[in-house]
């Protein structure tokens, strides 16, 4: 099969209560291609300005990421600054600088037109909506936001929602989206609004997959040392649709075990700032996480 | 094998966003050995005033529980008051009256002296400490608490729990202890602190089982009506320790599935007020539950 996933590539400047790091390279799409690329070949749908490291468009091809459809513009890449509590679930939005991304209006190269899997990885809704409507007859559409977009364009992202198979978003969120404290009744709810598959992101709770058949939770992995949570939604996202574009099939039993190799990608992402875990992970490393998963959970 | 529980008797007076209910029986001791009635034929150390209804007493005596340890005090029953938030993992107590507990001085007879398993449910430390040196040679003594005993008798408290094997605590209460917002560093700063295993219950995220060798993670049940989370922690170690009762066994294998036990006999306890649910519960529908966790965590 083929997946194309779109999302920002960014310089992110975070700050944890241990340190502050400065423009490092980030963004939704840089964590979820690069954590596809481990199970599959994605096709890329982002921009950056000319300000944007060569290196990291040459590590993204060498680890076999179709990037025709990443283009560069003249101006700045879009910015984001965050900052991190004591506790790592809490994240404070400092500053957002979108740049190139306020006019980015993509055009689909026809082969990407008709991906198998399209994940519309977390941008403005509008841009979502945009790359949604030049695709031919996609098997499986997810999407993935965050509060911002609930923020300030609700409706726009609700559109989205309607029209997509897979919705992953966080407790936050779907609590935000739906009024409900409950997260099994709010995931029921966002159902109910469109997609057929709901992921819960919990971050150090796990994860919850739910449609209208069956409910399964996966753990998150027991991590001590949580560098950078940027990005383990993305990488989960990635994780878990570029293995089920790996084995081609969205039944039940490969949808548990994509969940599984999501919260795998994202439990690697924390452990070093920025992409830098993502760059050079070894499949052994991936399988034998994949292995503890299943200790830490079988009874 | 034989199992010793101890904690309160009491009338609870419970405020939701809903409903109040007004004195309904609770306490941690009814919570932990109905629970642990499904399994075994639990022995109760606790303290009840004139006031407490002889109905529940025989509720007792009729599910097994084996109540030659239960003081009847002229007086008042303890009587606690809280209230629930939207978000019932959010609780304030509003009132605590120990009555009949403020003197309570437990002397164990001589056949609860050598049981196998102790529970040390929650209650003044002073007096869990003072049970636990009453103790021959138990092949297990775990012990629970709440925040209340960690702000006003922290020093007591911290002595009983290193002299225990098994400490069950909630996410919150984890933190307080240790300071530490990681809950898998936090749990193993507990085990540092005295106890060989430790369980973090975490609500509707499910709870955590680690010793110095494995982690283990349940997720909770998906409940979407969650009527009264009081007891579900207490219920959680009473189905814990008296399936451990039932097998007469240790092992990792008994000690993971003994945290799912305690997982649906908390799952049963929070769709009903009080010890409702706990009164009557089928051998059935208990192994169905846990069937269903199995469906729930497995890929």
């Amino acid at each position: 099969m083929s997946i194309v996933i779109d999302g920002s590539l960014a310089f992110d400047t975070i700050e944890t209560p241990e340190i502050r790091m400065e423009k490092i390279v980030g963004g939704s799409c840089a964590y979820s291609v690069l954590a596809a690329s481990y199970f599959t070949d994605p096709k890329i749908v982002a921009v950056v300005g000319s300000d944007f490291p060569s290196e990291v468009i040459e590590l993204f091809q060498s680890r076999g990421v179709d990037t025709r459809g990443l283009t560069i513009e003249k101006g700045k890449t879009f910015h984001w600054e965050g900052r991190y509590g004591h506790d790592p679930n809490q994240r404070t939005t400092i500053k957002t600088e979108l740049n190139v991304f306020q006019d980015f209006k993509p055009e689909l190269i026809p082969d990407y037109r008709n991906a198998d899997i399209v994940f519309l990885g977390n941008i403005d809704p509008d841009i979502q909506e945009d790359i949604r409507l030049q695709l031919d007859s996609p098997k499986l559409v997810a999407m993935d936001t965050i509060n911002l977009w609930i923020n300030i364009k609700r409706d726009a992202l609700l559109k989205v929602v309607r029209d997509v198979d897979m919705f992953f978003a966080n407790d936050e969120e779907v609590k935000m989206l739906t009024g409900e404290n409950n997260l099994i009744t709010a995931g029921k709810k966002l159902l109910e609004m469109g997609p057929s598959f709901m992921i819960v992101k919990k971050g150090e709770h796990g994860a919850l997959l739910l449609n209208k058949d069956f409910v399964f939770g996966t753990i998150a992995f027991p991590c001590e040392n949580v560098v950078d949570p940027t990005g383990a939604g993305d990488s989960f996202g990635g994780g878990f649709l570029g293995y089920l574009d790996k084995v081609k099939s969205f039944d039940e039993k490969h949808l548990r075990r994509a969940s599984v190799y999501g919260s795998v990608m994202a439990s690697f992402t924390i452990e070093k700032f920025g992409i830098e875990r993502l760059k050079s992970l070894t499949l052994e490393q991936i399988e034998q996480r994949y292995s503890e998963f299943s200790k830490l959970m079988s009874f």
